[in-house]
């Protein structure tokens, strides 16, 4: 995420003090703008930021450096339940690189931060087995890495080792490229959707609120209709679309926006690009939901319009690119093991209406573009 | 610090399971080793990591990109005790600048992950101008911010919002210098001790139980002996070497080694440099500690040999230079604010003596120089 953002619990149960998190992060910001003529005419001085971003980017000379920080957020209380750490990698990379990717950044390397209670090999050996897995997927190195030992500032689920786990990426912008930020984006645009996996790390609080609501404490290891466990299947690691966007840019698409779908859903999440121009977008074919995201959706009636502001209900990322580019873009991505389809198109006022496809299928519109 | 430390209250104990922290490091560097090859030939490479190393230094093209993470462990606690959040932001900015200060590296950009239980803008707005001030001292822009709410997985001392703070720093190797990594040190060297003002993110833990076990729970109220509340001169906050050390380099010092006295003290810091050439140091003249080190040492009973394994003592850094440059760069740090002296000088065996200055002066021996 760029600066500041906040996410986590208060935000994923659906309107808890957002406006609280809203005012730490600008208070964040504000200072943080402060600092940036710390480096004015020399290197790391930002390029963008805020805004329509979802990294920052610095110059160092001719080269311009993406930066973001994320962290998986209490996902991580799913391996704690299941005793599986091998995939949270995929999930704290997918936080990182993908939110680089949205401006057109490709991810190059990982410094990750990894605070315990107290140690656990076994463990520690799982998750950064899986890290190194992700990163390899991603075409990136793990070039920093600390672990912290803090005691009883650390809680979690269960009796092993409780932690958490966050990450800062640096990528790099292709040299003959500007940032992806939206403000090229125009009404009569395509806008692809990526299909998705599951969830990815936000609106874990909500979930777990529902399922325990309904299964009690031990809910993860319910059985889903597929065989599967809730635990395994709430777990499904998020899937890591830069490789595919920089296939994307590559090609020379000449993309015009990018949306990753994390904390805040399509509404914040692709407003926030289309604000730049005071636009919108017409979602009329978005992917539906993954059936237990549907299920949780229904065991917690949620509201069609706070579901969709909460999760990112099968659509991980959303590419706006010109209308008569949709086809070769498709076609690209048709070569690959990513799902896509054309969703909708872009129009010519500040309003997100979507074709919902959850629960209570209907048309949403979210009228104010951008948080 | 580099890829992958272990820091936190188990080693700041002096002993507890150091080989366990030493273990996870080792699994995680081995995990992330195996990601290196994702970037080669391409920009992002790992060029130092690891052995005397404070960062990691990957290639960007002609540029050099240095990255080291890592966070203020339990010393947030004094702050949840004393109520001033304003000086953390300094402990933080230290802990990464001069860790890529201490391998040649200028800071230049920073992100901030500030995890927490639930937010208080109160003490977000004092944590971040703290940042912002401690980002200008050190010539840096924070570029990258992360405020995540999690809930019961976050727990501290008091009622008010507690929390665990980390960072990423970026900083760039100037581009007519080799990174420092300690290859360089010869025997006949000196050693230059960079005073400091109090304890760094490290050893609390220790210093927490021997405070409790002397004073009990509210500890942090009692009076030391200059009227300031014992909670408050141990929250001094961290002075940052880096412009420090830039300073010197642009001066043209040919520095050989630079140790940044953190956990594991300057046994583990200065042996990591020093076992590069297996080199060792003769230590007849380094600062005393401050008086309430001396005063917790003596409180605590802790062996002189164990006090320097885990506090800096009054030796914030470490300066190698050729023998012939000392006055030159006493000179250089006689015209700053920053306290400085002649401490020793390299020797041509694997052994670190310190003619101590602790609660129980003698010469230590410590035998095998890094960790």
């Amino acid at each position: 995420m760029s600066l500041s953002s906040v996410k986590g619990s208060s935000k994923c149960t659906g309107g808890v003090d957002t406006d609280l998190g809203n005012k730490c992060s600008k208070i964040a910001f504000g200072w943080a703008q402060k600092t940036f003529c710390n480096r004015k005419g020399r290197t790391g001085l930002p390029v963008i930021s805020g805004g329509g971003s979802f990294c920052n980017i610095m110059s160092f000379g001719a080269l311009r450096i993406g930066m973001t920080s994320d962290g998986i957020g209490t996902k991580v209380e799913l391996a704690e339940r299941t005793g599986n750490y091998s995939s949270l990698g995929f999930d704290l990379v997918a936080m990182v690189a993908d939110d680089l990717a949205a401006n057109g950044v490709e991810p190059v390397n990982l410094s990750n931060i990894l605070d315990v209670d107290f140690l656990d090999s076994e463990i520690v050996d799982e998750l950064m087995k899986g890290l190194c897995e992700a990163a390899e997927f991603s075409g990136m190195a793990v070039t920093g890495g600390e672990i912290a030992e803090l005691g009883k500032r650390i809680d979690g689920y269960g009796k092993r080792m409780h932690f958490n786990w966050c990450a800062t990426a640096l990528g790099i912008l292709p040299e003959d490229r500007e940032p992806i930020t939206g403000n090229e984006v125009v009404a009569g645009d395509s806008v692809i959707a990526l299909k998705s996996r599951g969830f990815r790390s936000n609106g874990f609080s909500a979930i777990r609120n529902i399922m325990r609501e309904k299964f009690g404490d031990d809910w993860h290891n319910r059985i889903f209709k597929d065989k599967r466990s809730w635990g395994e299947v709430l777990q499904t690691p998020a899937l890591i679309y830069s490789p595919l966007i920089m296939e994307i840019i590559r090609a020379g698409i000449p993309v015009h926006g990018i949306a990753h779908i994390t904390g805040g859903g399509i509404p914040d999440n692709l407003g926030r690009i289309l604000k730049v121009n005071k636009l919108g977008a017409d979602l009329e074919n978005i992917f539906s939901p993954l059936d237990f995201m549907l299920e949780i959706q229904s065991l917690g009636g949620v509201e069609e319009i706070a579901a969709y502001k909460m999760w990112n209900m099968g659509n991980g990322m959303l590419v706006i690119v010109p209308s008569e580019k949709v086809e070769q873009t498709l076609d690209i991505i048709a070569k690959t093991d990513y799902l896509a389809q054309k969703a909708g198109k872009i129009i010519d006022r500040p309003e997100i209406l979507i074709n919902s496809k959850g629960a209570s299928p209907r048309l949403l519109s979210y009228e104010k573009t951008g948080k």
